[in-house]
């Protein structure tokens, strides 16, 4: 079985993280296809990084499915472009953000997400909402770059401690999802040092696409995650139209 | 790894068609333990019998947890007893709605749960409500009583079929939810016949619980979940006194 | 007219306070039947003492039809069994949780529940939203336990009293609703000391089962609360099948 | 005790059929103080006729409290004016749809009102959304005029049955509420016409009014129904300034 | 084009300044028809005013479109009567909370009302839930009279400043909303002052009335808004029959 | 003042069709800005065309900023890059779909949008839903395709007459809504055919642009919308990073 996981931030450390949690929890039979998009933002902090870092997932999303991926991973909290890849792949396609909530429902009545950036937090809080968590996980951010979480001298993680201690404190969460790709090698030291359910959305995406590949799952083209018909896109996005890409 | 799938109706033949479809899912390593509930009703339908199943199901689940299983699964459509078993174990416990209804949200925007008999469709209904599945997903029921799927003569599964082409026809679903562990033997034929993804919750919740394993999560104890304390249970339930049982 | 009062958890000297209270507001031509359950917890704290305590309850209920009940009421603020109950009965069966809401909403807008111990907050925020009241009502708990209530020599007393001040000062609440039925007697102290109006479910229920009973009402059959289906029930609730019980 | 019920609506005829119903329904101990508007429309329907019958009400319902009654029911499904009266009264005040739903969701999940012309049919969904019942019930209108319902030679109840039916059918409704105070005479014909629950709003109300007042409650002052601070009314309307009204 | 603005308020100091408010940024080609309601309250704080401003405002509705009003605005927060004068009048009627949240949506994700007096928060907050603005707006009072802020030596205008301090602080809110049509001279001060966007309601109505004028676009009356059917009305408000008014 | 009209399809006759719907509607002080995307495709129908349109409107966007434009309007049903436009701009940013929703929510309890083809239908009700109309606003599609709109000789127009047709009967719909900016031609026909209200987006958002510039409110800067932050982006896409492009 072969997962691709994509990091549409164009920073390749990010990627050598990421890659890292996928495959420390990635079955011994699965391989890890990580990728990091050649075209957009170094970081995605809002939405207009957001919107500019999609061509370039899309782009490697197709070339992970030419590749045989059985299925993908966009790894960023943002589930930056999630639509647009379920239209264009035929293997099902899975968001970080997605996953980390569909696995703290599992196991609490009330999480909390710590996102990087105060611009990322409403952008998440909307992502909370459309996959149906709305009643049981609120949104905290950490005011830290995504980038800092790069920089071994920054004091990003200690500001994520202080907001996962204000969140047991103030919000009776019961666990914490980690609100960004970049923060997956905290996981365990959180965990232990918090003594509550701590999840990165990196590993919780990995086992979710494996089981989802197991049971033969692959999206539904009966609704609006139809393949894109067949037309001309014009200008740098030419090679985008869908009879190009796929 | 060991996950254990209990199915909480008293009806051993149910029993071996679920282990049959965990099995048919699971990893070599993981060992399946499948259990029948040994009180209660031979079938689940409606809130009464859903009641009365709950003591024998927390049972299994009690040995299950003392025989060394890493997750346990609760094999019945109502997730009869989800809580108060999140309650007693420290292993995590899915339920096999919950389990299918995360499944599906990956793979279609819209989606229809097929339950069997007409009692069972708003208990189901306040299930989708509750794990965030509203605005998705709508349920239909067969008709049907849970036995008659181990009776090969009944027409059970071409009320089935119908209600599917109901869904396809009156509600443009993308996906099928199998609305009864005893149907989770049709899923491939259903599959291939209509040509759409078709999810059965037992081997949803497999995958599921396979992985929370694998990412090392628990149930969080610091809300609702904590265990019971310790009090004096009387009369017929006296050994189920959660100093007793755990 | 004879309503039914059923305290399920096994503890007789919470029945005669709640009989007590439900004696002081009926007619006096309602006859109050109050019975303490005899199998499960001596307490019901969280959701596995709700489910052992079902049991036990249902077998009250059976009991109270059989001796002419006209309407029954489970004494306890989970409103544990309640969906049961009201499958196996004809009678119109009523939860103090789902009373002492329905009243508060005719005199305030905005009301608060002070339960008893964290862990019951989060199912009664459920039963709050199960009955249409998400908008208007928050849930504290006062961190006591519910046998405390029981006991003259606790601080259980001034617990509750600082809930409701903060309840007053911080969420400019205009009602009270005691989220336990082991807090009846404490209804007419807590009203004249705050000044504003203080709801306890009991007495709630009992009114509100008498005008069921006046307006000629009983349970519609016609959904979910279908008598259950005959069919075998196993090992030691064996008794509980349908076709025994009623 | 006494109980004032209210018609908004300027047709004496009506208010003499509603005070049947509410005198069939109440304690003996019990006195109806039934009264008409003076001053709005002969028949509430719709928003416009909903907005004049308030000032005429509510000097009814200020005459009923001076004329010592402990409770005052607003005997219009459109709860005309509910919350202008529970500013201004000291005594509780009850719609009757919202207590005719309240009693609905004691007895059934899934109930239907039918009120009478289509420009109600909105309104009422407005406050079958307010009260909190909005995932429950839904709202059929029988197209009818209120004082048809006053006209023996009428088809008006051949239409109320019609649209009965097709909640029947197309809803799978468990349970009837009649929409209109004019329908109250109809209750008991088509409980046993239908063979489920009908419930009148009037009937209804009467047994959660005296509920309240057994039980010592009086709308809560802190919030926003707060009695009307003194201050000038002008023209037409002068008498009603608080300071001369009550 | 001709743009009534009525306040329903009977205080016309109040109307002079909603006036120039309105003429202030309505185009030139705009006639802006200012009224004063005759009858009711001198100012609107909570249901009862509201309820009695209704009659005296459909008074001048009526007024206007005779008069030739192309669109009329109701200048008060609470958009008393709004549903009845769409009703009455053929010409589109617009509420002014209706109109600062459309107009806030469009700049801000997260914005606060600051109403004046403490009973007013709670109806503003059904407005922004009826309008649908639920999630993303609050309500907040300063705790002031509606006439205080024609009194050039009250401490409202500090009042005011100090709630939207705490709305920054304590909502991380990200535009203002005035909630009362006596802040509409204050709009230009705050803005700069707090260097953010701060919206008043009839400046927002003006805009888009004369926008759906320009439109062409009228009440749909294939509705709730049909309108009101002949009938007699009787006593004081005997003028207000349809047939006679309209 | 001037107002940016951008066509996120890179076809130039829609343009032409959308300008002119512009300058039907705009005051003669306005200055319609019409401008068509350079990259992209063809025509935006689904998820996929949708995310790879917006780079294009983006590039639109900062022109017409620099340009002197005090508004701009995405010109597309599905407000295709919405939120990053609203960053990267400090001008306001309107889209078609929430200006002509906002619009119809002034005159109709009740409204339809009737999009183009199936594959559509599900993101516009998320657009739905997200501005706040889930309750009062359902989504039909007409199952055309956009560019068929652009041919003379199509039955789309029929295609789009029957769905008017349904909406009326099924949904009892009080206005209609057209989803497609390629619609913008047919409104006034569609009026005086169908005798009820038919709102084009692109005219709705013409006159909300105006009223924010008249008002003087431009998007706030203090919550997501906050300008992108400067950080080099890579590849293709190297020349939208934020310093580069505004």
């Amino acid at each position: 079985m072969k997962i691709a996981v994509i990091n549409p931030n164009t920073t390749a450390s990010m990627t050598d993280k990421i890659a890292q949690a996928a495959r420390d929890v990635s079955y011994s039979e699965t391989e890890i296809m990580a990728a990091t998009s050649s075209m957009g933002p170094a970081s995605i902090e809002g939405y207009y990084d957001e919107a500019l870092a999609v061509p370039g997932l899309l782009l490697e999303i197709s070339k992970a499915e030419k590749a045989g991926a059985d299925a993908a991973i966009i790894a960023c909290f943002d589930d930056t472009g999630l639509d647009a890849a379920r239209s264009l792949a035929r293997i099902p396609v899975l968001g970080i953000c997605e996953a980390a909530l569909a696995t703290a429902a599992y196991i609490a009545q009330r999480y909390t997400v710590i996102t990087t950036a105060e611009q990322s937090r409403l952008p998440v809080e909307g992502l909370v909402r459309r996959y149906g968590h709305g009643q049981k996980c609120n949104v905290r951010a950490a005011n830290i770059s995504v980038l800092s979480l790069e920089d071994p001298k920054s004091n990003a993680r200690d500001l994520l401690r202080n907001e996962i201690t204000s969140a047991l404190n103030e919000d009776k969460t019961e666990a914490i999802v980690l609100g960004c790709a970049g923060m997956a090698d905290l996981v365990m030291n959180l965990r232990s040092e918090f003594g509550l359910p701590v999840i990165d959305g990196v590993a919780a995406a990995v086992k979710h696409a494996e089981g989802l590949v197991a049971l033969g799952l692959i999206t539904s083209k009966r609704g609006p995650y139809v393949h894109p018909a067949t037309k001309p896109y014009y200008g740098q996005l030419r090679e985008f139209s869908p009879q190009v890409l796929s």
